[in-house]
């Protein structure tokens, strides 16, 4: 299965929330251009500071991993963020005039604050799973959102965006978290882990996170 | 000046988000009995699933106090919230029918969530100050409320939760809370504190945390 | 089994070292009064300030629980070593003519360092089981010792330490920590988690912890 | 002044600390070839798991910046680290038949355990200038004595880990850490930083961490 078989079983395990996450109209606006421009770029700042705090969690992860190979995978992805992801955000802000000062000053909506401080504490009163679980429905969704985007999309306009999460780099990114995850599993519940009493409270984690992936996109929609 | 110096300078510093907190339609509601009761149930309920993560970041505060004293005030009010303050809760929630179970099982409205996880994260990502000051418009705003509602309240309808919070009890809970931030800061800072350069980033916290509190209310509102 | 089954599989899996744990020669040597005074004082002010930093980790606990049950069973043991254990040696030190302010400022020796800083990380890096799997050696270990030397020691000298131990209200609280952890391993790791994955980590955590008990007594005796 | 004017301060606040932390026996046996082999592998096999818990603690302090400079800076010393430094280990034990999944499950002596588990206690407890503080004395006490050891060492027996912190690579790393804590204090507490109540805490920390450092010099000696 694509990225792994735990997204698999979270993925289900989050039902009809997981759909509204990844075809809410905000993507398909994107894929479609009908996307107003505003909502684009009110989300963009938003998630330059977003993109900040997911870092946090990234490096709240390094702390918690059992293995170096757990430290090298989570310090690959915070290293990523922080010099390249943004990078994306601040070239497509500077072009309509909004430099790095500014973004860094966005004043967080309400809907971008609880989903990174949600996913931080999922790590600081969890362990490592708990952080993985949390950090997933975002990365792993942006990856699905990508290449669904990018086989699909019919117009230009935000083809920028669509290529980032879709280029075979941001996949390569989404293939070896899904590793990752699977293996800090199996690690640490073993290999009947699916079954194991840990996965509904990582479910509820995953399930959570991805409904507050719902509420950025209409936060980007509502907030313009 | 009532509950110390440092919240003068912080609730003096959140301008009118301060107002809009304490005099929020659902607290004027409470006072002249025009609140819905569906509008406090659902309050109610949210509240006491804010209680529980609210008295986590309590307890984060004595892992980072640097004296037995600031440790002893923080298990005080730790030990008032878990075994005192969810009674009031689990006994007005009970006459309506609503055992603790399923007020445990309650789903956390994101307006909940955003500020106990920004409260949590606060502390985790800060020091002690960063801690109280974001603790501080929840403890001393209710102790504000309910000295104003107490004195002023023309129904009796939420008469029990006014009494809670203008209690001379709540009221001493206030004061020396108010004490224990004043020697916080000033132990760390010095006595020229309030000019110090960290202010301004513990004013965020507090202003923050007030804005959330105003959400709260809002959603208790509009939840219901 | 007594203190539950949680314990007694940790207990076994440390083999020798808990072992040398109860029945250190310092231990012993409260039991028939051939312990030094120095070397009881030394041991005394040193676990004051141990007590204020293993309090610390039963706070974090309070913020990795999953349960309002947890959360009060962790609170009520933090309540009872800030307030009722310190006073044990605040009591036994004040008629050596050592004043509390002495006390706190005792420079902690790196044994006892060592030892605190463990448990907190065991729980800022791990979840709730992997701060009970630290927390357990010293809180059932005394427990342990405390029974032992009050049914068997033969001298008077250190009767004070050894009935605060043995007393009913701490093999009690003993009591309760055996159910907390057998609870808490069960409802995270179900019915057959004796054979978890995790143990294996678990068991590290307690093995390592027993191992810097060891460490304490012997700084006991040698730092005198 | 050389790493900056923070460092200064602390470094004559430490006393004696600092010269017995940089003038080690061990230190000045790197120089002129007279440590013992077995000492220096010793030693090597522990740092390998120090630098693990050290990395950690570098991310923690991505957790608590204030920045995204300051984020990018903790994220490419920890980068350096888990990628960079740890290699050096590696490869010096590798000549020694001693792989690296030998060198992982090297059991931590508690002079080792106690050092980094303490400067993770500081950041967890603390903001990010008690971080600083206590990652200071490795990071730049390792740069003075590469610098020292490069111009003075009469033996190429260590000439290896001489090159790599007299290094103009290193000495880059500890230049850029020492105007990051200048910063870092100078925006938090003012331009008169140095007369600040705060430094005194985290002058502890620092002469703390000092002391650590001379304890795992000295296990190196006595553990081999």
């Amino acid at each position: 299965m694509k990225y792994g078989s735990s997204f698999a079983q979270f993925r289900a395990g989050a039902g009809n929330v997981w759909q509204e996450y990844v075809s809410h109209r905000f993507v398909t606006g994107m894929g479609d251009g009908t996307l107003p421009r505003a909502a684009f770029l009110y989300y963009l700042k938003q998630d330059y500071v977003f993109l900040i705090h997911f870092s946090r969690a990234w490096a709240l992860a390094v702390t918690k991993a059992d293995t170096v190979d757990e430290m090298r995978a989570c310090t690959a992805t915070l290293n990523a963020l922080i010099n390249e992801e943004l990078k994306l955000h601040i070239e497509l802000c500077g072009r309509e005039g909004i430099d790095e000062a500014t973004l860094f000053a966005t004043q967080e909506a309400p809907q971008n604050l609880v989903y990174t401080r949600y996913v931080l504490d999922a790590g600081y009163s969890g362990d490592f799973l708990d952080m993985l679980a949390a950090l997933a429905p975002c990365v792993l969704g942006y990856g699905e959102i990508g290449a669904s985007l990018g086989a699909s999309a019919t117009s230009d306009i935000y083809r920028e965006w669509i290529n980032a999460y879709s280029s075979s780099e941001y996949q390569d990114v989404c293939g070896e978290f899904g590793v990752l995850m699977d293996n800090a599993i199996h690690s640490r519940l073993g290999t009947t882990a699916e079954h194991s009493a840990r996965m509904p409270a990582l479910q509820k984690r995953f399930t959570m996170a991805t409904s507050l992936e719902v509420g950025f996109w209409q936060m980007g929609i509502e907030g313009a």
